[in-house]
């Protein structure tokens, strides 16, 4: 019979505490129906008084299995909890958990706050008291536990006693400045339990200061802790809360962990981990971490040769889990180690089948690598590749030419100090011997000016010919711009994603120091695959 | 009287299997010159024979005190260990320690080699003395040892005392796939030392894949293990191997492993750390994590306005350890929380001192909420910051307006198929009632076309009248630009890091749809803030 572990995310109160998030009340919806979905069983939304947002969010909460729980502290010495008005905002958003943050560090207690140890205990046991009267499940967050019980272990069980005493659910352990590390969480937690207070009760915050907050977080619950308090990606202050996303499959998946705990998380909701780890990036308009546990596009990346080939043989021989399992895959990426093993995998991916000894497979290999000296990269760009060994075996069909463009970027200040900004491009293509000019602004259908990339996207797309129809179909998502050495002196590197209306997603690359000219070489890659995947290979002139 | 630990950095080896990453040989030494004056005790610098850009490197590697490694592989089946080619180019490589990569699992050595157990661990014992009998230090890497032991713990020993006996100095244990937790790397590295395999022999080889790298290296360590293997940054395959730069610290400042054990590394090289971060990071042109334990931008960055306050009466409430110590500097940053507590010594650190009760903090904190929101962000752009602080106090001479501004990108294809790129800008500005325009191109020494932001710059910084001698004084050293929603329909942030001949470094920020616009605005902010600080306040007309 396993024992219940619960998942208490707080992405939305202290993963907000990360410098340059700021959660709009919507995106804290659009998450928290995520995270109801992904199984956690304790959503903290916010801390409803002290940030506007969190008001809103709270006032119109979407309905979720999971509990809604309200973030805030213990009441201020000197008054009473029902006279705290800081508190009464806390709990007048009405939801049925309340999660109360209070000192047990007799430093903090002294130095932050001012007032003696005996009034910040009797604080503690107040506010808790006073939520459990108000009928709402206490959480009590014991800030700076770790560091509280090492230089005063009597006072700071002591404030846990008084928790607990007052009726809290759960007392929480908090590594709030995140400097400890995993054998002293373990030791720790260890005498807390054996002091008095259950493991069935206790809760775990960590913080990833030493790049320990997940191991500390597994530490905790080894030694008896049941509730790990966590956010997606990772998201926090500083350094970043214990990431859930890496957290939930090691939980799941790993013995003895396995068979020993049960987390709200379904096999299902597992193999959505990948795409709500994406949602919360896209919010926050983040790059996704190639490197992320379980979830990074490079997770289940076997670039060596000598690990590629072996994986071809058996997943299970550089796999430590079946990728599938968190909604992620398997990828065998283009490098200067690659064997033509990986390549032909590759070349397969993408529906081209190529044979062991055709010797052009020797010339792609040495045509990527000389482009990604000069700063393409082909592990992001799959389409660019498909193209570039396409064009290497014959089977690419050019279906235009582009004769020339220009491209112009205006912008003016007018007298009355308005500025005034306009963007113009000129495509001039030929369609089997027919020479088509088009021309085309950038302003959208609010008349702001969208720039010079999209001017020329819009001029390209204007008039293709015989091809329109499938161009029309088109549109770009997504728009990466890096630059690959330092300084305007440089190699732009651009990569865009577009979708199609059949279901199509596909990456393209340029590469230039003129920005709109990198823009301009994947917008033709990304033109003429869309073109090859509708028309076929034989209605363009061959290369 | 402190053992020592030895630190074993594969950076150039195994850090250069990560997805996207190719080292030159001229990298590889600049990389190798940093880690040597870090204090790591081994470089591992590549494979040679196998890597063309390898045996470069070894072939002109630094002089330098850490023992410099040549990797390779156990010798073949089938073959003596003096015939095996791949094995002797490691050897020609004449490094005076040479490690070596052998299978321990059982299942990999039937199902990816495709021989006999025996004879697996007759080739371990024959690799590793032939590597002794050449007078080199020899290390073993015991691959996939934690899986090899689970599965057949006598087999994985019995590799494991191969290498031994026949006289490596180093035996490592290696969670290759990464799927190992903590408490099984403390339990089996106890065992390997009960077993016969002294502590002081072990190294400890993790990866990142279950977000355990580091703990799993502290684990090690604690069991015994005194050499641990790692990467700068965590670079590596997959997930990366353990981070050096996050283990250091704590190995350095943490007790009780500061006062038990002593690393190579000293208190001075230990505060270059944040140098030689940001020094791999340039190398590979990747963006440095903000959240990166003790190194990240963010990892001393205190948001929450309760933070700041008490930060700000004494640093230890919320730190873990002095940020200094690793060369990082603590940030109290801008944002909706920020009381203007954190306003103020943000100005004092722009050096503008503002009394706490002047009515236009709030203004300038409006402001600054209210560009966010259109997608400016300020931690990253101080100058900036400074800017628009120094406009709302009055304090913000304007020295020049531009009136308007026009940039063209060109491209052409030559009848012979060679393409012509031109990129010309031209800038009209206003200097104290005189109208000036300049026109400049794009193109560099090498005849180079360098884009239209360049042109741009070339532009404003041609003719600035009474302030040309500052702008001659300066030059862009980087840009970034973020789409900050996706796609081309999309507002662009543009950061321009400048630099001047006074060793001053300062970073503006601009945001437009359109990114010549954005960028143009990032440069005019930082071209003023350089006027600022050359000129003054009286000599340009106020705002």
């Amino acid at each position: 019979m396993r024992e219940r572990l619960y998942l208490f995310d707080t992405t939305l109160r202290d993963g907000q505490q990360t410098q340059g998030v700021q959660f709009s009340a919507a995106e804290k919806a659009q998450i928290a129906r995520a995270l109801d979905a992904l199984g956690v069983d304790y959503i903290e939304g916010g801390w409803p008084g002290a940030n506007p947002t969190d008001s809103d969010f709270f006032r119109d909460a979407p309905a979720t299995r999971a509990i809604m729980t309200a973030f805030g502290m213990t009441k201020r010495v000197g008054r009473s909890a029902a006279n705290d008005d800081v508190l009464a905002a806390v709990l007048d958003a009405g939801t049925p958990a309340v999660c109360l943050v209070g000192k047990t560090h007799d430093f903090h207690v002294i130095t932050a706050l001012g007032v003696t140890l005996e009034e910040n205990r009797e604080a503690i046991a107040a506010s808790v008291a006073h939520v459990v009267a108000k009928g709402r499940e206490a959480l009590f967050d014991a800030e700076h536990f770790f560091d509280g019980y090492r230089a005063n272990p009597e006072y700071a069980l002591g404030c846990l006693r008084a928790a607990y005493d007052a009726g809290a659910r759960w007392i929480v352990l908090c590594d709030t400045n995140g400097g400890t590390l995993p054998s002293e969480v373990s030791r720790i937690t260890a005498e807390v339990i054996a002091a008095g207070i259950p493991g069935a009760s206790l809760g775990i915050h960590c913080h990833d200061d030493t790049g320990n907050a997940v191991a500390n977080s597994l530490a905790a619950v080894e030694a008896g802790a049941r509730q790990i308090q966590g956010t997606l990606n990772g998201l926090g202050e500083r350094c970043g809360n214990a990431n859930l996303v890496t957290l939930i499959p090691t939980l799941t998946l790993k013995e003895p962990l396995a068979s020993r705990l049960e987390t709200g998380v379904t096999p299902i909701a597992l193999a959505g981990l990948v795409k709500t780890s994406r949602m919360l990036d896209d919010i926050l308009n983040r790059v996704p971490q190639r490197a992320s546990p379980y979830v990074g596009a490079s997770a289940f990346a076997h670039k060596a040769g000598l690990h590629a080939s072996a994986i071809l043989k058996d997943p299970a021989t550089y796999e430590h889990i079946d990728p599938a399992l968190v909604g992620n895959e398997r990828q065998i990426p283009m490098s200067n180690q690659a064997g033509q093993s990986n390549l032909r995998a590759r070349l397969a991916a993408a529906g081209l089948n190529v044979d062991p000894k055709d010797p052009r497979l020797a010339l792609i290999l040495d045509e990527i690598k000389r482009r990604e000296d000069q700063g393409y990269a082909y592990d992001g760009a799959q389409a660019s590749f498909e193209m570039l060994a396409r064009g290497a075996l014959g089977l690419a069909p050019r279906f235009f030419e582009v004769e020339r463009y220009r491209v112009t970027a205006e912008r003016r200040q007018l007298p009355d100090g308005r500025r005034l900004s306009l963007s113009e491009a000129v495509v001039v293509v030929d369609i089997g011997g027919q020479r088509m000019l088009s021309v085309s602004e950038s302003r959208d259908g609010n008349g702001e000016d969208r720039g010079p990339v999209n001017a020329l996207w819009k001029a390209l797309a204007k008039d293709l010919g015989p091809w329109q129809g499938c161009v029309d179909d088109m549109r770009l998502v997504d728009f990466k711009v890096r630059i690959t050495q330092g300084g305007t002196e440089a190699v732009t590197r651009v990569i865009i994603d577009s979708e199609d209306g059949q279901g199509r997603r596909w990456s393209t690359v340029g590469v230039s120091a003129n920005i709109v000219d990198a823009s301009f070489e994947a917008l033709l890659d990304a033109v003429r695959w869309k073109l090859i995947r509708d028309i076929g290979l034989n209605a363009g002139k061959a290369a």
